[in-house]
């Protein structure tokens, strides 16, 4: 019986090594249905999105998917373990049986890991980063060995929220063959680099981009506009500076003091300075990077601690695209789906449920120029997607 | 014995209409200091100043005014019985025994209308403009002609202040001798325009406007950034489209439901579109032009309703300038002023009572790139100002 293969993605933008990863399902299960699960504008790490939605998600039915789905902004601008939680449980409601994903060690028992970590994200709640470091010495001393890179440690993230819902997924860890996620070289010769190496060097030279991406990519990306953080960094410097610090207390995330250094700093900082430039001035030992940017997109959209309890409380799905097959698999779920599916947004989900995603929309529609919401159609993909090579 | 005479101005940019007015005091009283009450960055009519206030403290200064002090963005972003009430009492507060105001009407009584109409304001703390209309009915009724001409409206409410605090100012009205406030045109030959006409001109073509203004002013506007509503558009859009109907119901002034408009149609309107023409749009019978531009500060800079009743509660001087003459009346006034008085803002003032002014001056800073507050000096004025024609 033919199931149904669940992957959680940015596809920032999509490219060969995403390709990869859905050829390798297909030769494993030719039958399987491929539901995505895909961040939206604004992504996991605390930075928007290169391309919008739209554009990643067409470029992933374009290669193989037959659903994707939006990880709507609040399950998606989390902490790894959140994040997972947020994918996870989308793609079990969508009814994926199978969860492929990338990782450093493929060779690793992902549940077994998780089943012997459980018990150790006691401090779930405050999940500051300097978290992540005890407990990244716990898993080593309770596993025998570090698990500690970027995608087995989200791999581990997807595990326990596999056991957390009873293990309804097998997962598939796959083998990354491209370089490091942090090398942002691109290697002639080859055909897969990591997003961040090829988005940073379409920028410097568009063509020298061009084989480690498909064709609709690489389209997307010429025909732009490619949005980076600083395109969004003059709001966000405004929005900090022209609050008050009863504002900033009331933003998700904003614990510990941080909103006192954040204002001082970014009063006093030079105008010239770049967004990689100001969190750099304004991390501490609790506050890191990555922590920081999730941070300034929460800032930068206004959430509030009460919106993201209350997706928590119902979480929903947000259709971005399909082919006739993910269109099948979805009158399927209908039914006894108990989480609200929204393919189209009207006025009024905009001031309910949606509002989050809208906003977050509306504020990346001030670069990108598009509409990204009210009254979108999902993507249907009717033309022949890419062959197994 | 000499006194001191008070004006309360925006000078926006100071031009020959604002000198001729500076004039004809030293012709009456030549021994009398001259104390002028100056809006900030944002002035009376919800915009920003086209220059910052130090440069236009220093125009007053070269051209004849003894002491500039700040009205408080608190005191001049508001209609025009608050922003006249605010002015009167800090001139009361320095010990202006005289008010100097420029009148479509020199010849008009304003304290014998302002003690007609003085029951009249009723409705003061709705202050919408429509209310401005029903007012606008009674004056024309109570006194038996309309008072509607924007200088007379404004000494009227001068004189309510003045009758308010006891009468401690004689006024004088000055016969405005430039063509109409809202006139804006050049006229050949003449040597006075307005400043809407003078902004307007200067940016067509720099030379044409010349005649019309000091040197210094000419100076100050070619050395720009000269500063208008467009420049802080993208800011204040963003602002709303990014917030909550909860956040934008706690902005000062935001009435009657009006933020449902304000944020629905700024979601819906293009991203073209300008600050006036956004506006335009929003505007409605009750919420005139002026209104939503004065409420377009108040969430641009997130004024809240509790910070306008501190100011209420205990408002402040702020020093601007001065000449030597001028500094001898603080010196005079300093023992027995029960409002504090600030020459310098340190890093703890900007947290307390000049809270919003240092808001303000930090998001015109963004444009104008130079600090507005902390650590500046009041400018001392040691030069010779302009003689008398």
């Amino acid at each position: 019986m033919s199931g149904v293969v669940g992957i959680i993605a940015e596809y920032n933008p999509f490219h060969n090594g995403h390709l990869y990863q859905l050829e390798q399902v297909k030769k494993r299960f030719p039958d399987d249905l491929i539901v995505i699960a895909m961040s939206g504008n604004f992504l996991q790490r605390g930075e928007p999105a290169c391309l919008d939605k739209w554009s990643r998600a067409r470029q992933a039915l374009e290669n193989g998917a037959d659903l994707v789905l939006e990880l709507p902004t609040l399950s998606c601008v989390q902490p790894a373990d959140r994040f997972a939680f947020g994918g996870v449980s989308l793609l079990n409601t969508v009814g994926a049986d199978k969860l492929f994903f990338g990782a450093e060690h493929s060779n690793y028992d992902f549940m077994t890991f998780a089943r012997q970590v459980a018990d150790l994200h006691g401090n779930f709640q405050r999940y500051d980063e300097s978290y992540a470091k005890t407990f990244q010495a716990a898993i080593t001393e309770t596993i025998g060995h570090p698990v500690d890179q970027p995608n087995d440690l989200l791999g581990l993230a997807y595990a326990k929220a596999n056991l957390r819902l009873g293990e309804p997924m097998r997962l598939y860890p796959l083998q990354r063959v491209e370089t490091s996620y942090h090398d942002l070289s691109l290697h002639p010769g080859q055909t897969i680099a990591s997003a961040s190496a090829i988005r940073k060097n379409f920028v410097l030279s568009q063509p020298a981009a061009a084989p480690y991406m498909p064709a609709g990519t690489f389209h997307d990306l010429e025909k732009g506009p490619l949005l980076f953080w600083n395109d969004f960094w003059p709001l966000l410097r405004y929005r900090i500076i022209s609050s008050q610090i009863s504002d900033l207390q009331q933003v998700y995330g904003m614990t510990e003091g941080i909103e006192y250094r954040l204002l001082d700093l970014t009063q006093r900082l030079p105008l010239t300075m770049t967004f990689e430039e100001w969190v750099k001035e304004v991390k501490t030992k609790r506050f890191t990077y990555t922590h920081l940017a999730r941070l300034a997109v929460a800032i930068l959209l206004d959430i509030k601690q009460d919106e993201v309890a209350a997706y928590n409380e119902q979480p929903y799905l947000r259709l971005l695209g399909f082919n006739e097959r993910g269109q099948k698999q979805l009158a399927k779920i209908k039914k006894d789906c108990d989480w609200p599916i929204y393919s189209r947004v009207s006025g009024e989900d905009k001031k309910k449920q949606l509002a989050v995603d809208y906003r977050a929309g509306k504020v990346y529609q001030l670069f990108n120029g598009q509409e990204q919401d009210l009254k979108r159609a999902p993507f249907v993909f009717s033309g022949v997607s890419r062959k197994i090579r």
